[in-house]
């Protein structure tokens, strides 16, 4: 179990979380980012990194995913410590901060920030019994690394964008690539719709429209075929040796009322001058904060991250005056 | 005088003020933006358009005026009416709104944000006769354009960050730089003055400490030279055919006091979740609204001016329910 000490630790690496570390070592303290995700960016990165966004304040246009990339830029000179990839399991009171577990880290902080955007987002699951038995080695439901589909019989369920441009995608490694769509349309761009229907002709690929999935498989967590139904309940069964779910993600509320933390509706119930929660030492910020008139927008977030940092410094420097810092001619963390 | 009529007037063009006519144009208002500076910008580019900053959100580093350029650009597509170069001197409440007035404008809105910024601010000038017969020629208070100083023999008056900064950076260009400080010692950061030190010992640089500036010399706004004071009152002529002052800003508080808002300070008193003053219909944002906990960054303007757009809905229609708008992927004005 790999171990880090730092001043705070920020739960969440989407924007607000990644400006909470500038914020937070512009004032000198170092900071842990603890993400479920594998990757930073949160929602903007998993969702939508490459549709525009026009209301971050002196970016008159930018994609999400590039966003991400110049705030992991601005937060690099403090050297944050990334843990991702994992959700924070534990969270224990010490008597001088906090102790943070994931399934393989384990964080000491002396506060811990909260930026959990709408929660963690976790996959939508089909509703089949036998699906632990295959998860990460025959059944996927993201596509991190490509090469568990090369030369496989690859089944794609889903009728999306994201469905539509993994069949188009792994086509081109998969011996064969058939996708399970529960409507007779996909709902997906009609440039990718295209690119399916050559890969038909070209018996690459074979749709298997206003069908579902209806049971798995295989043994030793190697699936052999999947069977599913049509809209008469008429069973068929496909050979593949690997199922890529895209249902998309279901909100999951995650640990933080289990923390003692209060919530006000799915979000933390939080001061908007200082950011704290009713916990001490813990601070709450972006769409997770939630205070009378909060608007969910990306460019509050990061306002609040500079109340939060203040906020920190009077918890972990009591003593220690406050002194508004502008950057301005001083490049920070030089 | 040029009539405008637009929803909402907005007080100020500097950052809080520029982005307050993108959230609310996002909202399907037209702002007219007025200053008493020649230029939008506020401080920004009045002050250090050439200097880096480093905490606005998504730019790790960006430009003072290449920031405000971009929020022009991203205010654009709402094309606001600009009435730059001249204050608001009157300001009257009408029954469905406000009509103001600057020496060649009047402006009527539906609801009026001050987005004024530390005040309007006027260079500290020192005490010599004969300026004005050198300013904006040979004598300056700020630089917008370093061009003027290009091999020129130039003085610069100031012990501060931006008279070092300055003095640095135009030693590049210049002839010879003379620093003509009151002091022993600059306050200003080590590296720079450890930077003039250095510059001194190339004999690009003159250090004159422990004096002042006694009087200019010069005919047809070309300063030729000047004469400076030690301690005991001995003088001294310096070859010199550009001034630069850096005496820093004096605060004008503006009329608001006048208007009768409630000031906090030498702020606006301004509620934190709606922006709004004590006068029914206008609203504050920015380095001008106060309130507990306040934070004098252009970040939290940003995010109050996000505030104010929701504000001046419920005030410009009252019986519109505010929706929470995202511009992913829907670009704004179009």
């Amino acid at each position: 179990m790999k171990k880090t000490a730092v001043d705070i630790a920020i739960i969440g690496a989407g924007p607000s979380g990644l400006f909470m570390v500038f914020e937070a070592g512009f004032l000198g303290y170092r900071c842990a980012v603890i993400d479920a995700l594998p990757q930073t960016g949160g929602q903007l990165t998993e969702l939508y990194p490459e549709k525009p966004i026009y209301d971050i304040p002196g970016h008159p246009e930018i994609l999400a995913g590039d966003l991400i990339k110049k705030l992991e830029q601005q937060a690099a000179p403090f050297a944050p410590t990334y843990l991702l990839g994992a959700p924070v399991q534990t969270l224990e009171k010490t008597e001088d901060g906090f102790i943070l577990e994931t399934r393989n880290a384990q964080v000491t902080a002396k506060v811990v920030i909260i930026a959990g955007g709408n929660g963690m987002f976790t996959p939508r699951k089909p509703a089949l019994e036998n699906l632990d038995a295959f998860e990460e080695t025959s059944l996927f439901y993201a596509v991190r690394d490509k090469e568990p589909f090369r030369n496989q019989e690859v089944a794609i369920a889903g009728g999306g964008d994201s469905a539509a441009d993994w069949a188009v995608e792994l086509a081109s490694i998969a011996r064969h690539v058939h996708v399970v769509h529960r409507r007779a349309d996909f709902r997906a761009a009609e440039a990718t719709v295209n690119k399916m229907r050559a890969l038909v002709k070209e018996e690459k690929m074979t749709l298997h429209t206003q069908t579902q999935l209806h049971g798995l498989q295989g043994e030793n967590g190697q699936l052999n075929s999947l069977t599913i139904a049509d809209m008469d309940g008429k069973l068929t069964t496909l050979h593949a040796s690997r199922l890529l779910c895209c249902f998309g993600l279901a909100p999951n509320p995650g640990p933080f009322a289990s923390w003692g933390l209060k919530l006000d509706g799915k979000q933390i119930a939080t001061d908007p001058i200082t950011q704290k929660t009713n916990i001490d030492g813990i601070l709450a910020i972006g769409d997770m904060a939630r205070y009378e008139g909060k608007m969910g927008l990306i460019l509050v977030g990061f306002a609040e991250a500079a109340l939060a940092a203040k906020t920190a410094q009077s918890l972990i420097d009591p003593d220690k005056k406050f002194r508004l810092q502008y950057s301005t001619g001083h490049k920070p963390g030089t």
